[in-house]
């Protein structure tokens, strides 16, 4: 697969489609995040009640499920709608924000997970891990590197599950147990602004909803936000409050010419 | 009417008596339109519980009602403050977000409109259609141009509620049934941020804080935001991160000079 | 004590050790206030559901309560976290917003003061008298200056409870009834930016979470929030968005250097 081309393809159909993207999300990146989706080129929507959450995900062309602030009916509401999105065959993504920190976080991920059939789950290793059974034995290995313990998580999580993994780190790693990417784009200063993690589940969403492959979808997404990201510290050096507002700027400016310049993927098939 | 003249006055008296500005609003916008209130000179203060809102809305000059993110126990506080905001002779505005997307949302704008005596609603077009109970038939000519339509739904919804319409598109229009103004302030780059729907109605909010008269407050409010929203993007180009950031401050730095020099505000009456 | 010395060994604690700040804080300024604290070096979570508050700030270094868009249910949670914190000799550090403006939030404020053990309330003056039971008797005075107001109150609310007092205006004022400090720090555009003073609040926090003195803790968080805010004005003049966008690159820019150079910190003993 060339996967460049395929990035390319579909920000264009990005922009060209302007497709719906759906977030129950948490209260700290609400504006954030949909910022980051209309900058990108997609249109963003935010609707929690039980009430409305299906009528809502029917005209979506993604749904993200993010946990960062939960309670039990926001919870309720998301499994709501992510029901309605597999009946109409919309994808979903899962952003299990905090996973493994707290009961009420890891039983609410599991729950989803069991419940709606996920497409992309996007967390960090330790939240991933968890889902997978295996945050102890992570935690317990001294000698595995960050990058590797991303790749195993990645993968086992995977072929578990049959959801795509797409798991973020200073390398990112994305696989659907069949390919495995890994992705070296992306720069520091992202773990110095709140929500970057949250962003980039909103903008592989975004390429989710123009790209019915999950893995190619988490790679493109993965990747133009690792890009994007480059782009907003090279116009703000280490001034945060400035990468921030930089980074809507080069979600917004990233073509693909930038992404036929700059993208670092590398794909294994088994 | 001097209509520029009023607006200067508006503006000024919005600076001198920082009129506070009671919100239950949407969690996306929260901070957004807090701070686009403050930029401009009146003073935010959001509260929803119903335990409060109707001390809360007893001390302000203008109650904003926007259901962005709404669920029923928000619409109903919402009624509660609008209520007391009636009692005591404090404008109402409504932002009836997403009306004619779900069902929830429209039948949701209809009850606040029956239940408060609302002054003036903000919403695009599709949104008014749905309150004047037109939006099939909009949707359904292809030939009505969309100012024309923006123009058709302002006077419609005006005349049958008595409401003033203040109808926000490429060229806004405003509309009490009897006059009808035409703005055709504002720039592109709005549409690139979110939430500058919610910013314009609480800027209205504002203007109507100091003016009775809910047309000329309307008309003010959104002349004003218009000519911010230009200010904005000549100071930022195409970047819609320091697009968001000059906003906040052109609503601190416009004045007079500005809205005499800017201002595009064409009045019909009948 | 030597507070220059304390407050630059603090900062250096914070970034060292990066506590975890927890806060069940106002929807307006969640973003914001968790920048604030990861821009300052500790990291922010934000968590309020009743079935997780307890296991999350069992993780945590300090617990932030600010009851700004309070509900019935956030206090309750409010309360239960701050017990567990109170268990596991966590600070807890109460932001009162509105005290005095509603009898919801005067009762809430007061409800959390002594269910919990509260180590520092950060508000400003009338929030502040309005817990000692003063309002009125501060409403009352026309000769008492703005910066003898919050002296007393801080030193009167203090004294009564047991609980230090950071009390914020154009002169900050510290107290735990043995000590006093006056903080001449500060920026007159802190007050264009909504939740400035949630932000202050946080940073305190974040000091707090390192220094067992709740007394240098205060003194320290708000010296360095108005240092922050003095180089984020001289940064980008009278606009507050700009000004928004530098306070987060003040706040990761600013050490030990710039505390010696710039603090105006008063201290009495009595």
């Amino acid at each position: 697969m060339d996967i460049v081309k395929t990035i390319c393809e579909d920000l264009d159909a990005i922009r060209r489609s302007r497709p719906l993207v759906h977030s129950i999300t948490n209260y700290v990146v609400m504006n954030e995040t949909a910022n980051a989706i209309l900058c990108l080129g997609a249109l963003p929507i935010m609707a929690h009640a039980p009430e409305e959450v299906e009528e809502m995900v029917g005209m979506a062309g993604a749904l993200v499920l993010n946990i960062g602030t939960l309670s039990r009916e926001w919870v309720d509401a998301m499994a709501l709608a992510g029901k309605r999105a597999n009946e109409k065959g919309i994808p979903v993504i899962l952003d299990p924000v905090g996973a493994g920190a707290t009961k009420l976080r890891t039983d609410s991920s599991k729950r989803l997970l069991n419940e709606v059939r996920i497409s992309i789950v996007r967390g960090n290793t330790a939240e991933v891990a968890t889902l997978a059974g295996r945050l102890a034995e992570i935690r317990g290995v001294e000698s595995i590197s960050a990058a590797d313990a991303a790749e195993v998580i990645a993968r086992e999580f995977a072929s578990q599950s049959g959801v795509t993994a797409a798991v973020t780190g200073v390398i990112d790693v994305v696989s659907d147990g069949k390919r495995t990417a890994k992705i070296s784009n992306g720069h520091a200063m992202l773990s110095r602004v709140v929500g970057t993690g949250c962003m980039a589940s909103v903008i592989v969403a975004s390429f989710a909803a123009v790209d019915s492959d999950p893995f190619s979808a988490a790679v493109g997404g993965l990747t133009a936000f690792g890009i994007a990201g480059e782009m907003a510290a090279s116009a703000s050096g280490e001034k945060p409050g400035t990468f921030h507002v930089e980074l809507y700027n080069a979600l917004c400016a990233i073509n693909s010419a930038d992404i036929k310049a700059k993208s670092k993927v590398e794909i294994q098939e088994r």
